[in-house]
């Protein structure tokens, strides 16, 4: 599934490519499913075009069994059921990924979940633990409560002790993103979450945010951060420029960082699919952290899985299941 | 030496007040000489006043004999001839000082340089090494090449393996800064540093920016940056507010952090101290690193002192010599 020219949700469609030639650490994927996120609707709209290399078709993730290796690959490998981190391509029948970024699908993990894991999970883990230096027994605001990144962190913090603040559009998100494992969420748009946050931490801040949103946010979310805060930035929705106090930088001590994944070297990638299955996937075998799953589309239909993305009203991850059947090469 | 109201250099005048009382982790010093600084002037000028607690009269550091001890205080610190970090109160006769925020002056060590270490050096250590992660064979930027902190830090990277481009207002000044430590010296005036900073590095830039400028130096400092450079902001003389590119933060993975010393905690502050002494008082000791001394001034002659930091031809560090003959109690 590809477009020719950038633009809505309707210039997806689909397109015929060759099966991808297997390099010798990669692996290809027979795609069962692939996730939908962000940067796919952005990539579509030209907004991000794909790193040197990368597939010209969108999908960041996706879930199959190997088909083939490469030379440098554990044959073992053939034949199993994994998902994977990828740098594009997700949206096809098969998918090229690096043998080093795919964590192993259990009997217990369907394939539609298995897909809706690499994405978030990867980004959440770097930006909130490794980048952002949560702790346990630590505060953190996260906007966009259902979003996959919001609802991945409010799942991560519940299970390793961190207490998740997340914003969200509505009442009704409100209440499914406490049920989801947010410690609180506020309505932003009946409330003033710099306010809210206050009163929510006696006062002192959290700790950390994740910010999707950049922009004029960006000040806001300083306003809401302890002593020695951090901020993470890991999308730039509401804007790339962001104005900052440096005198409340230097006598807070914040810091303020931010990273994208998908330019990440294969190596770094392979490290964090590492850290990943020690620190959380048995968490994920175990069905305690599973992803909150807002729909399935047919591959086919992938236009309508961008237009509901763009709408904002989905709760959790959107995949697009390949029916090898009906949808035919893509 | 004090002043009734802010304003400008002429506003510091003699003032009486009792010698302070010694609390149980203090020690009283016979003052020998205080440094000037920055912050000092800051005050003066009413836009920096001292933290709840600490002593009305500026100074920050000073060096001289300890004259009395609290009763938590080895009895042994008696007598000693110390340097120290203090939150206010050095241009005086007799200053307040924890005993954990004082290092020992050894007889190689002429009492004038050691007041001219205490505040640069806890400055640079902290956000060079401990905040900024500066490790041997980084390249870093500081501006101010001939201030205390542009000296210190010059000395301390040569030391350290770490290459120190410097920036100055002209070319006497570069020549100076090159001759006390650092690798590069860039005349800001003449040439663009930005511009410069890429060729030094073979366009990859620098791994930290240690910035005493803010304001909108923030953004080129940030183009200076290599990936995964921090920039560590410790004053802001130019202004408190920065725009920056949040795209750049995440593609180029940049931290931007800063700290204020004077009002850290004593405990963080006699750690820093223990870092100190173990890991550079000995170059101290050894004479491999002193402060690059501009000129003394008697107490009295404070306000002379403040005019010369504010013209800013200084290089290195301007201290007051405190003679108890003349200056009378102040």
């Amino acid at each position: 599934m590809g477009f020719d020219a950038p633009g809505g949700a309707d210039v997806l469609r689909p397109v015929h490519m060759a099966v991808p030639q297997v390099g010798p650490e990669d692996v290809l994927i027979k795609v069962a499913f692939a996730g939908v996120n962000r940067p796919d609707v952005a990539q579509r709209q030209g907004l991000y075009p794909p790193p040197p290399g990368a597939s010209p078709i969108p999908g960041l993730e996706v879930s199959g069994t190997v088909v083939a290796v490469g030379r440098e690959v554990p044959p073992e490998l053939l034949n199993q059921e994994v998902c994977a981190l990828v740098t594009g391509g997700g949206y096809a029948e098969y998918c090229l990924a690096k043998a080093g970024h795919c964590l192993p699908v259990c009997e217990s993990l369907p394939l539609d979940q298995a897909a809706a894991l690499p994405e978030t999970l990867f980004t959440v883990w770097h930006n909130v633990f490794e980048r952002g230096y949560a702790t346990q027994g630590e505060t953190m605001l996260v906007h966009g409560g259902t979003s996959g990144i919001g609802t991945m962190t409010s799942m991560l913090g519940k299970l390793f002790g961190i207490n998740v603040i997340v914003t969200c559009g509505s009442d009704e998100k409100c209440a499914a993103a406490r049920r989801i494992g947010a410690a609180h969420a506020v309505n932003y748009r009946t409330h003033d979450f710099v306010e809210e946050v206050k009163a929510l931490t006696d006062g002192r801040g959290v700790n950390l945010v994740l910010d999707m949103v950049g922009g004029d946010y960006v000040a806001r979310n300083l306003k809401c951060l302890a002593e020695d805060g951090r901020h993470v930035t890991i999308a730039v929705q509401g804007g790339v420029k962001a104005e900052i106090n440096l005198a409340q930088v230097m006598t807070r001590r914040y810091t303020l960082t931010g990273s994208t994944l998908r330019p990440r070297s294969d190596a770094f990638k392979t490290l964090l699919a590492d850290d990943i299955q020690r620190n959380v996937w048995d968490l994920v075998a175990d069905g305690e952290l599973r992803p909150v799953m807002d729909r399935r589309f047919p591959l086919r239909e992938a236009a309508a899985a961008h237009a509901r993305m763009e709408a904002g009203d989905h709760i959790g991850k959107i995949v697009l299941e390949v029916d090898d059947g009906e949808s035919g090469p893509s």
